[in-house]
């Protein structure tokens, strides 16, 4: 248990992490409860999601500390009200369902949009190679609007580690600018895919043409590329739509905290 | 002509405003000429970049000055060598053409992110509603990684105005969560379409069930929408590929000074 004089503003080395304002704290207390530490209230919340906190905390015999002192030397703008504290967990990822795959992404705002987009389409298995943007900042979290909590992940050593695990059993789709077919012709197959997408500032690499099948995103010579939630979004929406996702069952989060 | 005296930080009502960079001074030079007052280069610029600079401001008639000063005043990012200084302008919109419209979005971020992906699927045509972020914002500029000077653009007082200046001639799509067709159903037709999108913390309000066909991008109900850039980025991959727009004849910004 992490005592009240070691909360601090967030670094990533810790093993505790905070989500930061009512969205994605009840998220968090809804979808994984087991690994909260406490929920911290400042004295400016309204009295409504007060009651609402301490009724869902009760429930899951979880500590609520008034405290605004604490709040307000962890939270990152004036209007937060209300920070849940949890241990950093990790998952294990499913077999027999769908993948994203993110190369060394290095922004935590486009982590949190990718993870918001996969949840929002039925992808809850997501793979990040290091060094790779931290899943736990509360800004990932906050762009993510907690959807986070509904996801498992793993993170990789390198995007080799991942193929020697999941690479036989799948259709692995690289999403490249050199990528020798078109997002559109891609017809749906028989096997879980991977969507497998490089980061911000490189993309992938050349190695990735003789992987699977590659996939290009055709757009005008007037821009450089996409930006990658962006790309990512769309090819997320595609596959999810051609594979009739949607509607289909959705597995649940395996979570555990570690 | 500005003087370098009146350089300063950027303002939204000056008739000024700046690309902060490399990419988007380059844009600014390639596209959008006639509207540069001056480019400011600062002395850690490097050869290379500098020789390029003077080259197409020569041909183009272009002061160019060298002041550290002006630029650690103007820029936001240390990292930032070569500013455009440039008059704000104003264009009509294409009747004959796709359009989108954002209602009252908020987010320079967004709004830029938006303009990249239109630009980059063949769409030249964005009108914006007041109350609506800035598009001359440096920060929106930054995100639209200067595609904005490929783009014609018009802000209208409210939807209404838009709408009877171009509603007769053209599908009107406004993209609602109470949408009643969904966007993989939607089939192509014969008259231009305008993609309509509310705001961030908002989206449309019922009033707009009525105009046009509503549209809505199906997601589970583990999150309570997407991402405003996302959700147009979506739509903007699925229309102009379904209207086969990119390879199409695209049109070329009138852009004038104003």
């Amino acid at each position: 248990m992490i005592a009240n004089a070691d909360l601090k503003r967030y670094n990533k080395k810790s093993p505790y992490s905070y989500t930061l304002g009512m969205f994605p704290t009840f998220e968090l207390l809804h979808k994984a409860p087991q690994t909260v530490e406490k929920v911290l209230l400042h004295s400016e919340l309204t009295r409504e999601i007060r009651d609402k906190v301490y009724k869902s905390c009760q429930e899951k015999n979880i500590e609520v500390i008034e405290n605004n002192r604490i709040i307000e030397k962890i939270r990152e703008k004036e209007n937060c009200f209300l920070i849940g504290v949890f241990r950093k967990y990790t998952n294990e990822l499913e077999h027999d369902l769908h993948h994203v795959v993110l190369v060394n992404p290095s922004d935590s705002g486009n982590l949190g949009t990718i993870i918001r987009t996969c949840v929002g389409f039925g992808i809850h298995n997501l793979a990040i190679t290091q060094p790779g943007a931290d899943l736990f900042n509360p800004k990932t979290i906050r762009a993510s609007m907690g959807s986070v909590f509904h996801l498992n992940f793993h993170y990789y050593n390198s995007f080799e580690e991942y193929r020697q695990e999941f690479g036989e059993e799948r259709d692995l789709y690289p999403f490249m600018l050199k990528g020798t077919a078109e997002l559109g012709s891609i017809k749906p197959r028989l096997l879980p895919f991977s969507l497998i997408f490089g980061n911000e500032a490189m993309g992938l690499d050349d190695r990735f043409l003789e992987i699977g099948q590659s996939v290009l995103i055709p757009h005008s010579r007037e821009i450089d590329s996409l930006n990658l939630s962006l790309a990512a979004g769309i090819a997320i929406y595609d596959f999810t739509h051609k594979y009739s996702l949607l509607g289909s069952s959705i597995s649940t989060v395996k979570g555990e905290a570690s």
